[in-house]
C-alpha cells in the first residue's frame, strides 16, 4: 500500500494542472478531480499544493430522500446564483453509483440549463465502495473546487444514511429536502434528519399533499430546539418551474451571514478539518503499518480469525505490538 | 484514548453475563449487548470470548428506502420463523436516531406479534454520529447474538446509503425492499442497490402499481448479470396481513442451501471477517497513535491546518513519523 514517490516528469505535468486549474482552465480541472478521486501519490502531492488556497467557498449541502427533485433543484439554485454573478459548483454524490454504473438520468438532464457557462462546473462522484471511501473523496474533491476559485458549491447526496450526514456536515449551510408523500409524512420526517437541517426545503410544493409535510415539518421544530439564534425556515419550492427559488437562495444567503455574525462559520470550519484530519490520519495510519508487517501477515491473522483460532480484537492488538510495541497507556 | 485495564471484579461480573446470555438469560443477553454498543474494555473483553462461540447463525440484511414497511416486514418474518421453531434475533440499525432521539413509532409496534416469546429477541441500534461507528457496533451486536445461539439474525437498516450498503454486506442473503411508488420507477431502482441484492421484496403488493415495479425490477434483472447460479427473485408480500410471507421464507432458505451448496457462504463470512478486522484494526491504530502523542499534539496539528499553514496530508505524516518513524516502503 505504500505509495512510490513521484517522478520529476509527473510532479511537473501536475504543476501545469494547478497552474491551469487556478487560471480557471476546465480540463485542467477536471484531470485534477479526476486524479484527486483516485486516490494515491498524485492525490496527495495535489491536495498538499491545493489545501492552502482553499477556504474561501460557501459550502451548501443538500441532502434528502431518492426521488424528492435534488438534482433538479440544484440545477436550479446554480441557475439562480449565476444570474446573481457568482459562480457555482456542484458536487453530485451517488452511493449507488459502484453498483449500476452510474445516473441512469443523469448529467445529461443536469446539464440543460448550465451548459457552456464557465462558471459553473458540475461533478458526478461515485462511492469506490469503500466505508467512508466516499467521504474522503467528496472532502478532496471540495477542497480542489475551493482553492479552483468557486464562490459557492453545491453538495448534493443522494439518499439519507448515515454517509450521507456526515457528508451534508461538512458544509457550512444543510437543506434538507422534502417532497409531499403517500400521507406518511411521520415515517419521511423521522428519516429527515431534521437536527442536521439548517433549511427545510418542500420540493413539488404544487401536490396537494404540501401543505401537510410543510406543518408536520413545523410541529417537529417547534417541538424541537433551542436554536441559538437559528430557527430553520421552511421553503416551499416547484424547482421544475423554478418557483421558489430565489426565495431559497435568500435563504441561504441569510444563514451565511447569520453563521459569519457569530462564531458559527468558524465552527463549522473546525468540525470540517477535524473530520477531514482525523479520516486521513486513519487512512496513513493502516497504510504505515501495512509498510511495516511483512508479506502475507495480515492474511494469516485473517485466516487464524475465520477458524476461531482467535478474534479480530487480539489479532489486530498482536499486529500493532509487532509493528510497533506495546500501548504506553 | 487508551482504556484502563478491568478489574478483577468487574472482569467477574462480565464472565456472570457471559454464562446468562449462554444460557438464554435474556436480561444478560441485553446488558452485555448494551456494553457493546457503548465500546470501550468491557466491550473488547466480552468480544474476545464471545467470538469463538459465534458463526452458526444465518444473518439476512433487509435494506431498503424509509417507507417500504421493513419493520412489519421483519416481524412477520419473525413470525414465520418462529412457527418453523427456529430461533430469531432482529438488529434494527436506525441512523437517523442520534438525532431524533430515536424511533417515533419504534418498538412498541414492533414488538406486539412476538411479545413475550423467548424465541426472539429484538434490538435497536442508535448511530454514535461518526462514521463507521454504526458499523462496529452492528457487526459486534450481530456476534453477541450470533454467541447466544440465534438460529437467524436479521438486520433492518434504514436508509439506502452507503453504510446501509456496508451493513447489508455483512449478511449472508440480503433482501431489498421496494415499494410501488408515485410511478418514479426508475428512480426508486437506481437507488436502490441492485446488485446487492440476493431476493427482492415488492412489499405493499396491494397497490396498484405493484405490477409495474416487478416489471421495472424484472427487466433491470435481465439487463443484468451474469448470475452465476442464483438470479435473485421477486417476491410480492403484503407484510401487514402477512401475504407472501411463507414464500419469503422459502426463497431465504433456498439463498442459504445456494451459498452452503457452493463456496459462496465461505466467501461471504471471509468477506465479513476482512470487514471486521480492517475497521478494528483502524480504531486500534488510531488509539494506539493517540497513547504515544504528546498531550495537545493532536489539536495544535488541527489549529496548523485550520490557519492553512500546512495541509491535513503533511501534518498527518509528521505526526505518524514522531510516533513510529518514517514509512519504509
Amino acid at each position: 500500500m505504500a505509495h512510490l514517490p513521484l517522478d520529476e516528469g509527473r510532479r511537473a505535468y501536475l504543476s501545469t494542472l494547478i497552474e491551469g486549474l487556478l487560471a480557471g482552465q476546465r480540463r485542467a480541472l477536471a484531470r485534477a478531480l479526476t486524479f484527486v478521486e483516485n486516490g494515491g501519490p498524485e492525490a496527495q502531492w495535489l491536495l498538499k499544493r491545493l489545501y492552502p488556497r482553499a477556504g474561501r467557498a460557501h459550502i451548501v449541502g443538500v441532502t434528502g430522500a431518492p426521488g424528492v427533485g435534488k438534482s433538479t433543484l440544484v440545477n436550479a439554485l446554480a441557475s439562480e446564483y449565476r444570474e446573481r454573478g457568482r459562480t457555482v459548483a456542484v458536487v453530485a454524490v451517488d452511493p449507488s453509483s459502484p453498483f449500476t454504473g452510474g445516473a441512469l438520468l443523469g448529467d445529461r438532464v443536469r446539464m440543460r440549463d448550465v451548459a457552456g457557462d464557465p462558471g459553473v462546473f458540475i461533478r458526478s462522484m461515485a462511492s469506490r465502495g469503500s466505508l467512508g471511501g466516499l467521504a474522503r473523496t467528496t472532502g478532496d474533491a471540495i477542497t480542489v473546487l475551493d482553492a479552483a476559485g468557486f464562490e459557492v458549491i453545491f453538495v448534493e447526496t443522494v439518499g439519507a444514511g448515515q454517509v450521507e450526514v456526515d457528508i451534508a456536515q461538512e458544509a457550512h449551510t444543510t437543506l434538507v429536502v422534502e417532497v409531499p408523500g403517500l400521507g406518511d409524512e411521520v415515517q419521511t420526517i423521522k428519516a429527515g434528519l431534521l437536527e442536521i437541517a439548517d433549511i427545510f426545503v418542500v420540493n413539488k410544493a404544487d401536490h396537494p399533499n404540501a401543505e401537510r409535510v410543510e406543518l408536520a415539518l413545523k410541529m417537529m421544530l417547534d417541538m424541537g430546539g433551542p436554536y441559538e439564534g437559528w430557527k430553520p425556515p421552511i421553503v416551499r419550492t416547484v424547482a421544475t418551474r423554478r418557483e421558489g427559488i430565489a426565495q431559497l437562495v435568500e435563504a441561504i444567503e441569510a444563514h451565511r451571514h447569520h453563521l459569519q455574525a457569530g462564531d458559527g462559520w468558524q465552527q463549522r470550519v473546525r468540525r470540517r478539518a477535524h473530520e477531514e484530519f482525523t479520516r486521513i490520519l486513519r487512512r496513513q495510519l493502516v497504510e504505515h503499518l501495512f509498510s511495516t508487517l511483512p508479506p502475507g501477515r495480515f492474511e494469516q491473522a485473517l485466516d487464524h480469525i475465520l477458524a476461531r483460532k482467535t478474534d479480530p480484537y487480539t489479532a489486530a492488538q498482536e499486529l500493532i505490538a509487532e509493528s510497533y510495541g506495546l500501548r504506553s497507556g
